[in-house]
């Protein structure tokens, strides 16, 4: 056996980037790209990524340059995540939420060589490229064309190398478009949302996101041609993959500049969805809102992730006829790498039943290697009694390749082991499926005990009038830690819920070290561009609020 | 970039194997395998692969070391495509219909450390050990006892080693499986069926069928927990990988020892089969089956693969309620890796068009990166125009590692210009589609003019009383080569069909030189275990004929 060896013919790097030429073979008169009034087709898509890639080539964009992108999800977001990695180079999605100093630390780290500029932030990264240190040159910029929003550029100092259509034209859709030498060359690099710390650089290579794209629609049983509604957006983690995934099976990709409610119905009726994702609050969005007068025609497969989702938001979502998958990936594994595989007889379970059920985050995807929580002490498997909390370890192939110039932190979770540890901490239940308690971070130790947050918050949502909820942990000079809540009321009730019977609703369903000391009345929480609620701002309110009280914001 | 190397939480090996564990987790209460009256749960078969393996283990296989198997399509031959790797070692499924002498030599040549025997091939394998050369010691025997078949051993002089029972009880339910230390080791041994030439041993790594598992089960759009019917014998090429694939989705695996057409029916009404694979030969057997009284109560996916079906037997199947896809693959592929991918508009065509379209073998699965058919000579794409011949070829990471022993045949078809070259010769479609005309050694030189036995054969099909069909090329001093075509013709037919008539019906359908100057009106077709007509033993037949002549055998 020892004379068989890796040969050209089966070695050929994986790559994710090929499923457009295929798409064009396959699915060439079909819907690509549906974005207002323009519509593509699998070969128009097809040939404007090589046009694309083909100007890229000729400007100088090579093998290892970073190509960044600042946009929401318009057609040309799509399209970069085929041409950029066509030119040979790495896809660098930027957040549309980040200040301009951010932005412009982010371009400098990743020594962006181009940068694309959706109009809406024109304004933006003409204030990013001001902060760029002095004798430091920024990215030549393109601007990226769009009807439905004018260039908001009003300063005459900044200066567009190009647009994007003219790029588009000038290329060549015949152009042989440069493969990945080898199964881990870098295709994208994603900035962390950097909701416990400064964002962090994840790069992933051309093998892994392969592997999670092909088991992210395995994974869902996504069938040929869906309708992929774009309400998750790009620029987080690539959109979990989807990008290439939707060329893999041929879906129509509807994008959309921003939504709320309405749009989403809207467009779920007029384009018939079939499939969309989006973190824990877009199910909130949509089944709190009061524009709803009859449940959808068709079911609506929605898979939520970034957030443990309270258990009340999932049934009222399903009982409006969305079909809710729940999974759990980070930046570091390019996609959903545990969902919560659902098993046939629990769908005779009451509704609270299966939302509990639900709600955990589940089991390893089949692509994945091995999932487990351990002791981050022994690094032991935790006891599968539910209780038990551990870190939360991974391994498999699309797991990144590490983080950009900061070797320390990639060796600190990239072990020699060969666990990826994640920084989640979580419980593993006695039938193997894993439940996220809390980051790391937001682990609140009160009297020497360690309590999840997300645990509180959980019950904080089964209080009728509460929106949402979030805890932290509040200095307390003789506990150590006591929980602080922040929640949000329900605009349909009178607001007159006090923090005293939220305090008192906890008492009696809770343990009393876990039950919150403060509760904190607010009319909205700070979040990331994901939708993720940024605990470190509000663990630094609750740490400028001194000693326990009740108070009202 | 540069720092960012592959690291062990990302380049785990590859490999299908872990789909048990997480189908134990998913599907634990869930039936995986069922045989006349035994029921498995995916519980139940995780523990007893593991037990094997461990067992295996114990009695010294190794990491490395090949364990045959002869059987049919029963529980113990489905688990030990786990059991075997999971022992670290290389699965060898030996084909039934071979006779002692081959298998004699396939176990020299593949040096089996044991061999699984099932009752019904006692006697031919002891045969088989008695041609061992002398001196040289055989694999040690394993038993697997069976309810349905009592053993035929009737030779006092066969030694068992153990029976495959025993070995499953004594071993360790706990066991620490041995996974593979990167994405190349080996997994798997297939001979191929040798229609052309004398059996080679294709080595397959974990990589490759854990690419090509997943990739199938995309490619035909598998839901969870389908119920597959395993016509298809498992040990050609592993089942196309579907016994790893359906551990990935928890699907139900009714075994059966062999099969008619009512065993086949009463099963799928029986267990509510949604899923079957097989040569167009199990088609044809399902649609001329005078047993059919009333269609399918719910569809059956069938996948059809390793020879092109005749349009019209594609036609006769899919109005029973079969919904039939067509793919190609070789042993050297693991699995389907070019699949005929339906467009939707392509539903609306009339059923004669449709059959055409289908019988097309297509375009490559989303796992592979490409597919071309390339002149053989200059080994440059031929033009896409559906008629000019050449060679199909195929670059992937499911292409095998080689053949065992042999670098000559590996280094012929392995390329370093990156080609796998197949030895099949097709036509590229203007649509991108592909279609097989034949074997390169099937291609019939008359007059200086290639031409397609296969396509000839597809003529043969449309006479309404022909069975079965077989072209080959008959020797002839002036031509060089004629058509020489094996018919079997339908029972329903009064069998009055003479030579003459089918020559003549030739004639006004096919260019002269592509009529059959030979017809042979025969009772059966020689067949390989998978249902392969075996044409070279046809070509030999013809080349004993001499001169030309009609001829009834």
């Amino acid at each position: 056996m020892d004379e068989l060896r890796p040969r050209p013919p089966n070695s050929y790097a994986l790559t994710p980037v090929g499923f457009l030429d295929r798409a064009a073979t396959v699915y060439g008169d079909c819907p690509s790209i549906i974005y207002n009034d323009i519509s593509y087709t699998w070969s128009q898509t097809h040939s404007r990524c090589l046009q694309l890639a083909s100007s890229l080539s000729s400007i100088g964009i090579n093998k290892g340059h970073v190509v960044s992108v600042i946009a929401p999800n318009i057609p040309a977001m799509y399209e970069l995540h085929f041409a950029v990695p066509m030119a040979g180079a790495i896809l660098n999605t930027l957040n549309t939420r980040l200040d301009a100093r951010t932005i412009s630390l982010l371009l400098c780290h990743a020594e962006s060589k181009l940068l694309f500029v959706d109009p809406m932030y024109v304004s933006l990264v003409h204030e990013a490229i001001s902060l760029f240190p002095p004798n430091t040159k920024h990215p030549p910029l393109v601007l990226i064309a769009d009807d439905e929003v004018v260039s908001q550029q009003s300063s005459p100092t900044i200066h567009f190398y190009d647009t994007y259509e003219s790029l588009v034209e000038k290329g060549d859709p015949a152009f042989n478009w440069i493969r990945p030498k080898n199964d881990f060359d870098p295709i994208a690099l994603n900035y962390t949302s950097g909701t416990t710390a400064s964002p962090k650089g994840v790069v992933h290579c051309h093998r892994g996101l392969f592997i999670v794209t092909l088991d992210s629609l395995i994974d869902w049983s996504f069938p040929k041609q869906p309708v992929f509604l774009w309400t998750l957006p790009m620029f987080h983690s690539n959109g979990w993959s989807y990008p290439w995934g939707m060329a893999a099976v041929g879906g129509t990709n509807i994008c959309i500049r921003k939504f709320d409610a309405p749009t989403i119905y809207g467009l779920i009726e007029k384009h018939r969805v079939t499939h969309m994702c989006g973190a824990p609050v877009v199910l909130n969005m949509l089944s709190n809102s009061p524009t709803i007068i009859k449940p959808l025609k068709n079911p609506v497969h929605i898979i939520t992730a970034g957030a443990p989702p309270p258990a009340t938001i999932l049934s009222r979502t399903e009982s409006l006829g969305f079909v809710v998958g729940h999974g759990y990936g980070l930046t570091e594994t390019g996609g959903i790498v545990v969902s919560c595989a659902w098993k046939r007889q629990w769908s005779l379970f009451p509704a609270t039943e299966r939302a509990r059920l639900k709600a955990r985050q589940g089991v390893r995807t089949v692509g994945m290697n091995e999932v487990d929580v351990v002791d981050p002490i022994t690094g032991t498997s935790v006891k599968r009694d539910g209780s038990t909390l551990g870190e939360i370890v991974l391994r498999g192939g699309c797991i990144m390749l590490g983080y950009l110039k900061d070797p320390v932190a990639t060796a600190k979770c990239m072990t020699e082991n060969g666990w990826f540890y994640t920084g989640d901490v979580g419980v593993m239940h006695p039938d193997g499926y894993l439940e996220i308690k809390d980051r790391s971070k937001d682990v609140i130790i009160s009297g020497g005990e360690n309590l999840s947050s997300v645990e509180v918050e959980s019950v904080l949502y089964t209080f009728p009038d509460i929106n949402e909820a979030a805890v932290v942990a509040r200095p307390d000079e003789f506990w150590g830690e006591t929980p602080c809540a922040f929640v949000t009321l329900k605009e349909a009730c009178c607001k007159s819920t006090t923090e005293k019977e939220i305090i008192e609703y906890c008492r009696a369903r809770l343990p009393h070290y876990m039950v919150p000391k403060t509760v904190v009345v607010t009319e909205e929480l700070p979040k990331t561009a994901t939708g993720k609620i940024q605990k470190a701002l509000l663990r630094d309110m609750a740490k400028d609020m001194g000693s326990s009280r009740v108070s009202r914001m």
